[in-house]
């Protein structure tokens, strides 16, 4: 059996964790959960384990030095420079054009947080097997709230190790997420997919000829150096971005999900990361990265890459400091932190 | 009719106010309100009015060069120094004896902002004519909330353009401060006195002998610097501190108020610094001061002397960013901040 290929996508901008994830060091190469970063951790979760090849990283130019850097011993991993962000549909394709056609790809995030590697692999592996026999599958994260943020799978038929999807739905509302949560059929869209190579590029063919047509060029016109791989930029530039979702899942006939419970969190905002970092807090609910000084204080995050924090008298307060930025910001203002001046202006 | 001699204590700590008020740079020689510092408006407050004398300004060696800076033009005032702090009582008995015994001195705290110049000036005339006739005279502070941190003084029998003082009464609890601001009978005591200097010192030889005492050779063994006037350290070492009201004001028979309703405030600490500044907030009740941006806050109080802040989705929250020391606290929080380890411990 062919082993499964992990793509790891380095897209994400992370402006919603400012001021500590900023342009030129966003979130992935933070270590915001333990002593690694989300990318690290990302690399680390498959290695070790001779049933997945070396990743194959798909990043900006801009990133490409930290990437080398955090992959260090990575023996194997090879990183495609993206000529220009164009969503995941076709920094994907672009993976998928590079890898054998009957090996199974694994489409990983590097932003994002997985407490359980044991149920990430298992999970992984159950979604292999079914994109071997031509199932476009993605993870169905295990909802434990009703969250409006994130899109939802809806169960269909049951499938090996899975089910097909009934159903995509674009972020609800909050009565429909309640719904969903109480029903059980739903599960969390996280963004994580294991295609068949050959197999997803036939979908995109089908589905945005265009696109394929383009990245078929790309790469036919790209160059290796080294490590790297560099799509020619011409042909890039001229793909219409669209996402993976859009393009190809919400179209195929064959997609189907794999269940993940696996303690994940997308480290959406400053709230989720707070919550993802549980298990350092105190017993008043208090989590300190830093100096801090907490009185009188219940489930205050205080991060600070200097300065001393003191706090008094706050409840569900969010206060960080990082170089020449101060942000104070409430569990729910947590979600409006992208649009802050100094998150947008960047 | 004599001059009146204004005396400035600068004594206080400002813990409070930490981190913008800090012990080499305390709480009188900052502009918290306006641009000139609480000390310099105590300067400007009697300055220009021929009724009043050249201030006598009562300090610690630790900030005689602060002083100096910030009377600046003010010809003829004259700096005591004060070997140790030991209270209030010796210092105004300090200035008492270096004043003609027949004048009458004006105490004012420099910590205090008085909104109102003109009530302020026509109260402390009301005050001196009081101490003319050998009353002992306090300001009795418009009381216009049942606060639980001041001192109260309940009005006697009336006398002209005050009243005698029937009681003093420490720090209520909330209950008795509710009835004390519904009776109309009492006001606050604000620290702000006026005697006739030897007036002053014949009561205190009475209550307090040796303070008295103690205070005379302080004097007479001092010597006379340019401006400054240095008390003999060894007298004044020995002295038992204590307040003006538990050594002189609580024992008199004279005792006497004079209402004051002159827009006072001890800015006691950042939520009363915020109540100060009222009149620069914008529509939603926030307050900033040095670059920040505010989204969804209401009543919010920024002030930085550099970083940026930037806040979401916060309610009466005070956020002070001064130079490595990042406090954020809530309205009621802002009473403990002198106890926080940043304060405490400078």
């Amino acid at each position: 059996m062919s082993v499964i290929h992990p793509v790891i996508l380095c897209g994400g901008s992370g402006t919603r964790l400012w001021p500590v994830s900023r342009k030129a060091m966003p979130k992935p190469f933070l270590p915001l959960v333990g002593e690694e970063t989300l990318f690290e951790q990302a690399v680390r979760r498959v290695a070790g384990d001779d049933r997945f090849a070396p990743p194959l990283v798909i990043a900006g130019a801009d990133h490409a030095g930290l990437i080398m850097a955090q992959l260090g011993q990575s023996d194997g991993a090879r990183l495609v420079i993206e000529p220009m962000a164009k969503n995941t549909a076709p920094a994907i394709a672009l993976a998928a054009a590079l890898l054998p056609a009957d090996d199974v790809m694994l489409v990983c995030p590097s932003d994002h947080h997985i407490a359980d590697s044991a149920a990430f692999r298992s999970a992984a592996l159950a979604a292999a097997a079914l994109a071997r026999e031509d199932y476009l599958v993605s993870f169905g994260i295990a909802a434990d709230r009703p969250e409006t943020g994130y899109g939802y799978l809806q169960r269909g038929e049951p499938l090996p190790g899975g089910f097909a999807i009934r159903r995509f739905v674009e972020k609800p509302d909050l009565a429909r997420a309640q719904e969903y949560l109480a029903s059980g059929d739903y599960s969390w869209n996280g963004g994580i997919f294991a295609f068949r190579a050959g197999h997803l590029l036939a979908e995109l063919a089908a589905h945005r000829p265009n696109m394929a047509r383009l990245v078929a060029e790309a790469v036919a016109g790209g160059r290796t150096e080294g490590a790297q791989f560099l799509p020619a930029a011409g042909p890039f530039a001229a793909i219409e971005g669209d996402s993976i979702d859009y393009a190809v899942m919400e179209n195929t006939a064959r997609a189907a999900m794999v269940p993940a419970d696996m303690g994940w969190s997308d480290i959406g905002n400053w709230a989720a990361l707070a919550e993802a970092l549980g298990g350092e807090a105190d017993s008043d609910g208090n989590i300190a990265r830093g100096r801090a000084d907490l009185a009188h204080c219940r489930d205050v995050f205080a991060w600070s890459d200097g300065p001393r924090i003191s706090a008094v008298g706050l409840e569900g307060v969010t206060i960080i400091v990082s170089g020449d930025e101060v942000l104070v910001t409430s569990r729910d203002g947590a979600q409006a932190v992208g649009t802050l001046p100094g998150a947008a202006n960047q």
